[in-house]
C-alpha cells in the first residue's frame, strides 16, 4: 500500500468525489456489518481515512473564520468557525492546548453531556480515531450511524492540536443536534488517558464543560462608518476581578458636560488580553434624566453600599454578550444620546463569570461606542413587549414547560404607530433564572405571519442583542405576541412575576426605528378574573387561599394547592381572561384609552414549527472511525 | 425493441431483482430530472413497465387472496387482498367490471377523497398508464415521488379488467398512508373519460365512495372442529329489504325446547347471494333469562311495533361485519349456550345499507353457529370496559378530538379476577355517532404495559369483534384505561353519555377466559365533582346553570356557555375529580365494597405511539407513471 509523506497538514476538500487521488487509504478496523440495502435503494459505502501529521502550525487568516469563542474557562480550547448559508454548512476549527488523549466537542439542548451530538478525537494508545458520536442519557458515548461531522485537517500545533471539521446545519439523523440560528449550547471534554474503544468512553468520568453562543449569526453586510465617526470607551476602571463565580461590576460614568446630541451608529467590545473567558456580558445604561446627578459607584452590583439611585440607570444604550461581534445600526438609524433631554450619567454593568475563582486577575473591559454628531435619518428606540412586572402572572412549582404569554394588542398599535409603520431590525430577548424558551410572533388580522424572534434554547445566563435576520415591519393593527416557557422543577413554590431575581420576566426588548413615543407594550391577565380564580380553588378544593383584600397576590399563589386541576385552571385562565394592557410612552405615561379588561386577541392561524426537509433518499453509510495519526502527549 | 406477445396475463415476479430477463421495458414519457443524490449515497432509478393484454380471464384460486370485499353498493368493484406479515406486504387483487376510462383505489383517513394515497390507472385516450399518486386538500391528483404500489398484473376478463398489485404495510413516504391493524377507510372512483395527465384528475369530478375494512386481520392459526360439531344458521326469514339508506332488521327466534347446554365454538356469516354489498353487519344476541318468553317480532328495529321486551336482548353470542371471515374461538374455550339459567330466546338483528335505493331484494343473510356438545375447558365470557352509560360523561359542542377515559381500576380487578388471571383473545369496540378512536391500554404497578386493542379510524358505522393479534392476559390488580377521542364539530349542544343513538358510549367489549363473574368494569366522574364543576361554571362566568336538585345533568350541560375556560376546565375536571366505579357481576350487582370516590389510577409511565422505524438511507427511486396496454370500452 502506498504510504503518505508525512508533513504539514492537508486541507482534505470538502466533496468526497474527488477524494480518490489526493489521500491515503489505510487499512481499518475489522468492517462493521453493511445494512441492508432496501428493494429501491443501493447502500455506498464510503469512509474517509486521513493520515496527517504536522509539527508546524499554520493559522489560517482570520477571515477563513470570523467567529472565536474560548470553549473553557482556562482557556484550553477554542472554537473558531465560519458559517456558508448557500451551502448550510459551518466550518469549525478546534483548538487544544496541551492535547492528552483526546477530546470531545459537540452540542446538546441545553448543555448537559447527555444525549450530546458530538465529535470524538481518540486514541487508543496505538492508533488515534475521529467520529461523529452521541452519548445516550446515561452519558455513554456511541459512534453515530450516521456520520455527518466531516474531518478536514488534523494538525500539530507549537502548543497542542487543531482540528478543522465542517457540517451541514441540518443532518436529518436524529441522533444530531439541529444547528437553528438561536442560542446553541456547546459542550467539551478532555480525555486523559487512552480508551479501547468509544463505547468504554462515559462523560461522566471526564473533565467536561459548556459553553452558550449563537452560531448561526445574522451576516447583514455591514454599513461603511461616516468620515466624522468619533470612539468613547466606557471601560471598567482597572477592576479586581472577585474569586468568586458570579459578579455584576457596576461602575458609573459620564458624558463630558455640554455633549450635544449624538448617533450611536455602531459599538464593539473592548476585553482586556487574557480575560477572555471571564468577561461573560456586558451592557452600557443610560440614567434616568429627572435627577440632575448620579452619585459615581464603582463596585458589585449587589454591594449595600450601592447607591439606590442607580435603580434608575435602566435605559440600555449597548448590551454585548461572549461571542458577539461588533454591533451595527442600520444605514439609516442611531441611537440618540446626549444633548438636552437627557441624563449624561452611563452606568457600566460587567458580568464576571470565574468558576475556577481565578485571584488577582485585573480587568478594564468595556464596550467603545461608535458615534457621528451627523445625525441619521431616523432615531432607533427601543420598545419592550412581553409581560407587565407583576405576581398577576405566575408559574406554578414542579412544571418543566409552563408557558406565560404577553400581548401588544391592535388597539395599542393603532395609536401608538406611525401610518408607515416600524422596522425592527435588532432583539434582546430577556427573563430571569427559570425562563428556558423565548419567542415573539406578529400577528395580522388575526393570523400568525412571522417569528419576529425566537430562541428554543434560551438562557437566562446568555443574553444578547441580536440583529434580526431579517427586518420586521409592524403597522398600526398589528398584534406582537411574547411567550416565555418556564422550567420550575427545583421550586416548591409559585414563581410571580417581578423584579426580583426569583421572580421571573418574559420580554422581549426589541430595536426598531423611526422611534415612537410607545416605550411599552405589554399585558397582564386582568387582576378581577384572577380573584375569580382564587375563589375557584378554594371552592373546588376547600381550601383556604386567602382571598381578602389584606393578602398579596404572591401569598394567593403561595397558598394554593398545586394538583392537577388547579394548575390547569390556571392554564385555562391565562388563555381565557381578559388581559390589562400597559400601552405607554414611557413606564410611567399611558396612552389614552381604556386598557382594563381588554380581551385577547383572537388568533385563527398559527404558524408552524419549521420541519427541516430531510431528503427520504439518503444511503446508508458506512460507519467506522476515521483513523488519524498523531503523536500523542504534551507538544 | 423486443416486443411483448399479447395473451395471458403474466404474473409479475415480487422480486424488482429478477425482473430484467420476463418484462418487456418499453419506451417512457419524458423522463423525470433526477434527484441529486447526496454526498454519501447513490440513486437508484428503477421502473418497470408492464404490457400485458389477456382477453382470457384465469382468476387465481381462492387460497391466493382469502379476504374480500365489495368496496361499491353496485358491486361493480371488488377486492381481494392476501397479508405477508413476515415481509409486511399486502398484495391486493382489485377486479372492475365494466371499465370506462380508468379506476382509482386507495385509503385515507376516514374516507375522504382528499388527502388520500391512491393508485390510478387512467387512459389519455392513446396510451394507459399506472402509477403511485396521491391527492391533496382540494382533491386533486399528484403523482408521489416514491412509488410504492408495485404493479404486478393487468388483465382484461370477461366482464372488465382485474389488477394486482402489493405494497408494504409501512412505505416510509409521508404521503402514504401507514397500514397499521385497525380500520382502514379504502376509497375508490371510477373514471368515465381519458385524461390528459394525472395532474388534470380531480376527485370532486368523479364517481367515488369508500369502504370500511380491518385490512391486516389477525391471522392466529383455526382451532380443528371436534367430531361432533353441530351448526345451527340463524337467518333473517326472506326479508324484503327496505329501500331506505339504513335499516336495522331485527327477528326474534328461538333454540328448540329442551335445547341443552352446549359451547359455541365458531361462527360466521351466511350472506344471501348478490347482497354481499347490501349486509352491512349481523348480531345474534341472547335474550335475558328472567323472563320465560318473549314475542316472536320480525322488522325493522325501530318500529313502533317493535315490543319493549326485546330490549331485554342484549347479550352478544355472535356478531360479524363486512369483510369479516369465520369467528373461531380458543381451543380451550367457548361461549356456552343453552340449557337451565339460560333464555331460550335469541334476536337476530342484520344491518342492511342500501344507499342506492334497490328495490324488491330479498335476503335471508344470517349467522351460522357451529356448537358442541362437549364442552371445552374454559367458558369464554365478555366483559364491558370503559365509560358506565350517564350523562355525567360530556363532550362539549364544536370539538374535533375530546378525549373521555373511562377505567377499570385495580381494586375491581383485584376482587374479581381469579389468581391465574383473564386471558382476553378478542375485543369490540363501540361508540355512538361522534366516536373516532377508541384504545384499551393495560396498566400495571402505575406503568402502561401493553395496548388490548387500538383503533385510531374507528367509526361508529364499522364495529366488528376482532381476534386480537396477541392474547393478553390480564391479572388482579391490573388496571385496564379505555380512552375514547370524539368529533363533535356539527354539534350545538353538549353530547351527554347514555343509551340514545345521539347521547355517547365509551366501550370495548372484550372476550375473554375463564368466564368470570364480572360482567362490567367501568367508571364515570363522581357526580359531586362534577355539581363542583357547574358550580365554578357559574361563579366564573356569571352565567346561569341550573344548580337546583331539580335539574337533570343533561340540562345543566346543555346551559354551559361553551367558551375555551369552560371547556378546558371540563377536561381537567376529568383528569383530577375521583371516580364512581361500575365493578358489577351483571349490570344491576355490584361486587362489594365501597366504589364512589376512588381515586384516578395513577399512572408514571405511558406507552408511546408506536413510530415506524423508517430507514434513513432510501434511495431515491425515478417516478413516471408505468406504461400499461389495455383495450378501452366495455369488455
Amino acid at each position: 500500500m502506498y504510504k503518505c509523506p508525512s508533513g504539514a497538514g492537508v486541507l482534505i476538500p470538502a466533496m468526497q468525489a474527488h477524494l480518490t487521488h489526493q489521500h491515503c487509504w489505510n487499512s481499518l478496523p475489522s468492517p462493521s456489518v453493511r445494512e441492508a440495502a432496501s428493494m429501491y435503494s443501493t447502500a455506498v459505502a464510503i469512509f474517509l481515512v486521513i493520515l496527517v501529521a504536522a509539527l508546524q502550525s499554520s493559522e489560517p487568516p482570520e477571515s477563513l473564520f470570523p467567529y472565536h469563542i474560548p470553549l473553557d474557562p482556562d482557556g484550553i480550547l477554542e472554537l473558531s468557525w465560519n458559517i456558508s448559508y448557500v451551502q448550510k454548512i459551518i466550518h469549525f476549527q478546534l483548538q487544544v492546548q496541551g492535547l492528552r488523549a483526546g477530546v470531545l466537542f459537540g452540542m446538546s439542548d441545553r448543555g448537559e453531556m447527555e444525549n450530546a451530538d458530538l465529535i470524538m478525537l481518540w486514541t487508543d494508545g496505538n492508533r488515534s480515531y475521529f467520529a461523529d458520536a452521541w452519548s445516550d442519557q446515561k452519558g455513554q458515548i456511541h459512534l453515530d450511524a450516521q456520520q455527518d461531522y466531516q474531518l478536514l485537517q488534523v494538525q500539530r500545533t507549537s502548543d497542542g492540536l487543531s482540528l478543522l471539521f465542517k457540517r451541514p446545519f441540518v443532518t436529518c439523523d436524529p441522533k444530531d443536534y439541529l444547528i437553528e440560528d438561536d442560542t446553541v449550547h456547546l459542550v467539551y471534554g478532555i480525555l486523559e488517558e487512552p480508551f479501547q474503544s468509544l463505547e468504554a468512553i462515559n462523560t461522566s468520568g471526564l473533565h467536561t464543560g459548556l459553553q452558550r453562543v449563537q452560531l448561526l449569526k445574522s451576516e447583514v453586510p455591514t454599513p461603511a462608518m461616516p468620515a466624522d465617526v468619533q470612539t468613547m470607551e466606557i471601560r471598567a476602571p482597572d477592576v479586581l476581578i472577585p474569586d468568586n463565580e458570579t459578579t455584576y461590576w457596576c461602575y458609573v460614568t459620564e458624558l463630558p458636560p455640554g455633549f450635544s446630541r449624538h448617533h450611536i451608529i455602531m459599538y464593539e467590545a473592548v476585553i482586556t488580553e487574557g480575560n477572555e473567558a471571564l468577561v461573560h456580558h456586558m451592557e452600557v445604561f443610560q440614567c434616568a434624566a429627572k435627577f440632575k446627578s448620579f452619585p459615581h459607584f464603582n463596585g458589585p452590583c449587589d454591594s449595600k453600599m450601592k447607591p439606590d439611585r442607580l435603580n434608575y440607570c435602566r435605559h440600555v444604550l449597548a448590551a454585548w454578550a461572549l461571542g458577539a461581534k461588533a454591533f451595527y445600526y442600520p444605514e439609516e438609524a442611531g441611537v440618540a444620546f446626549g444633548g438636552l433631554g437627557s441624563s449624561r450619567y452611563l452606568r457600566l454593568e460587567v458580568h464576571y463569570h470565574n468558576p475556577r475563582n481565578i485571584q488577582g486577575r485585573r480587568d478594564s473591559s468595556g464596550i467603545r461606542l461608535y458615534y457621528t454628531a451627523t445625525l441619521r435619518q431616523f432615531n432607533a428606540g427601543i420598545m419592550e413587549l412581553g409581560l407587565v412586572y407583576t405576581p398577576v402572572m405566575a408559574i406554578p412549582p414542579q412544571e418543566t414547560a409552563f408557558v406565560l404569554t404577553g400581548y401588544c394588542t391592535d388597539k395599542c398599535t393603532m395609536l401608538a404607530l406611525p401610518p408607515s409603520g416600524i422596522r425592527i431590525f435588532a432583539s434582546q430577548l430577556h427573563t430571569h433564572l427559570t425562563g428556558r424558551k423565548v419567542i415573539t410572533v406578529l400577528a395580522r388580522d388575526g393570523q400568525e405571519r412571522k417569528v419576529v424572534n425566537r430562541d428554543n434554547h434560551y438562557s437566562p445566563h446568555f443574553q444578547e442583542i441580536r440583529m434580526l435576520k431579517e427586518v420586521v415591519s409592524v403597522f398600526p393593527g398589528d398584534v406582537l405576541i411574547t411567550s416565555c416557557t418556564y422550567n420550575t422543577e427545583d421550586k416548591k413554590l409559585a414563581t410571580v412575576g417581578g423584579f426580583g431575581i426569583l421572580e421571573e420576566m418574559c420580554v422581549n426588548y426589541v430595536h426598531y426605528y423611526p422611534q415612537t413615543e410607545l416605550e411599552l407594550c405589554k399585558s397582564a391577565v386582568n387582576d378581577g378574573y384572577l380573584q375569580k380564580y382564587f375563589h375557584q380553588v378554594n371552592s373546588f378544593n376547600n381550601e383556604e387561599v386567602c382571598t381578602c383584600p389584606q393578602a398579596s397576590v404572591t401569598e394567593q399563589f403561595t397558598s394554593v394547592p398545586w394538583n392537577s386541576y388547579n394548575r390547569d385552571m390556571l392554564k385555562a385562565l391565562y388563555r381565557f381572561a381578559p388581559i390589562s394592557m400597559h400601552c405607554n410612552k414611557t413606564s410611567a405615561v399611558r396612552f389614552q384609552g381604556e386598557w382594563n379588561l381588554q380581551p385577547l386577541p383572537e388568533i385563527t392561524s398559527t404558524l408552524k414549527d419549521p420541519t427541516p426537509n430531510c431528503p427520504t433518499g439518503r444511503a446508508v453509510s458506512r460507519t467506522n472511525p476515521t483513523t488519524v495519526s498523531i503523536s500523542w502527549g504534551r507538544g
